[in-house]
């Protein structure tokens, strides 16, 4: 954990104190083993970061009297669309996709995506916002990503992707006829990244109507939780 | 498993045929579904590539006559220098190194490695060896990277990095005070990742006297798992 994160339900007497008391309260005193007076990076989600300076901390909790000055990272300008992978793949790619700092995510259908697989509790709302708050305390971050679920591919791609896409460059990761790289062009991209296994010829045309274009990077097969944070950077300038 | 992987000992008869009966035999026959006359990927592990058609195929094994006429792909220009993660991490780092084309991994140390990660039986060599076929069947590549563990963090610095380093970029990810980021050269790069928390400011100097460059992607903390495969592409030519 690199940063506390805390929303508003954490604070105490006013806004400039906040008082922890679960796996947060922990590692402030397990782990970081602070003490009084010791000050802390902290950040409000979906706000500012700054320090959180430590006024009590005994058994049960600790109190910090919180400052936030600093902005967050910027996001990267970068909307990903994923072909819904299985349950414990989708786990650690929202993870690197978050850690990375994609703000916009949609899981989308394809013809290769199990059916089971949108059933998973992986996809319950807490769930999900547990892995993003994880991942932006390990990131320094304090922006949750928005996830859209998008379970069926026509429609998505018919009435929901041209407004996606609009000002941005299109690309789909294809691991055959592509182009070996894309360079960086210092726009907002749309990278789609298809299943185990890729999209359908059919997939891939409709793709291509809406202007994406395919590529590659190198000549081997990435499973979805190693082309995500390999191609996500070569597309950022 | 997008190619079957073989050895010498499956041999069967001569050279020209080989008889599986395990996992591969269980994939051919549950998953891929073959029978008589079909051909498949296979490819003999550290040779080459090429087609395996099925002879005979019942409740128990497969017989296949092979044709072994493709190159692997080419290794990628990078060999990686990793502060040993732990053992959970280390296995899905193998298998993102092993995929994208890595063939030279050292397993070094620092201070902020815990010791007993040395320990864990996955640094064993039938576990190694197991993560990289798994690894290469994926990513339809036959060459087993090389692992090598190195578990004293000066002598390998000063007696064997240096070699290692011969005509090779040398750099070395760390998010404080780095460039941003460093275009890809052409030629073949020596990449050195930390530890979670960082190499000290000790090692970073010992890296910089041998030549290392520091630099970083974006302004995000990036877990070794996601750090691995996020720079490696970006290095590449």
């Amino acid at each position: 954990m690199n940063i506390i994160l805390f929303d508003k339900t954490d604070y105490y007497q006013n806004e400039n104190y906040i008082r922890l008391s679960d796996y947060r309260f922990n590692h402030i005193s397990s782990v970081l083993k602070s003490g009084k007076n010791d000050t802390l990076k902290v950040g409000l989600i979906n706000g500012n970061m700054g320090t959180g300076k430590v006024l009590e901390i005994n058994d049960h909790y600790v109190d910090l009297s919180i400052t936030l000055d600093k902005r967050p990272p910027s996001p990267l300008p970068l909307t990903i669309l994923l072909a819904m992978p299985r349950p414990k793949v989708l786990k650690r790619t929202l993870k690197h996709i978050t850690v990375l700092g994609i703000k916009k995510i949609y899981l989308i259908n394809s013809f290769r995506v199990e059916k089971s697989y949108w059933q998973t509790p992986g996809l319950k709302q807490e769930t999900v916002k547990k892995i993003f708050i994880n991942a932006l305390e390990q990131a320094c971050d304090t922006v949750l990503p928005e996830l859209y679920i998008e379970p069926l591919f026509k429609p998505f791609i018919e009435d929901r992707l041209p407004d996606i896409i609009k000002n941005t460059v299109p690309v789909v990761a294809h691991p055959k006829n592509g182009k070996r790289n894309v360079p960086a062009s210092g726009k907002h991209v749309t990278l789609a990244i298809g299943p185990e296994g890729g999209f359908i010829p059919y997939e891939i045309n409709k793709l291509k109507e809406c202007g994406f274009e395919e590529f590659q990077f190198g000549e081997r097969i990435l499973p979805v939780e190693t082309a995500v944070p390999s191609l996500i950077p070569l597309l950022i300038q």
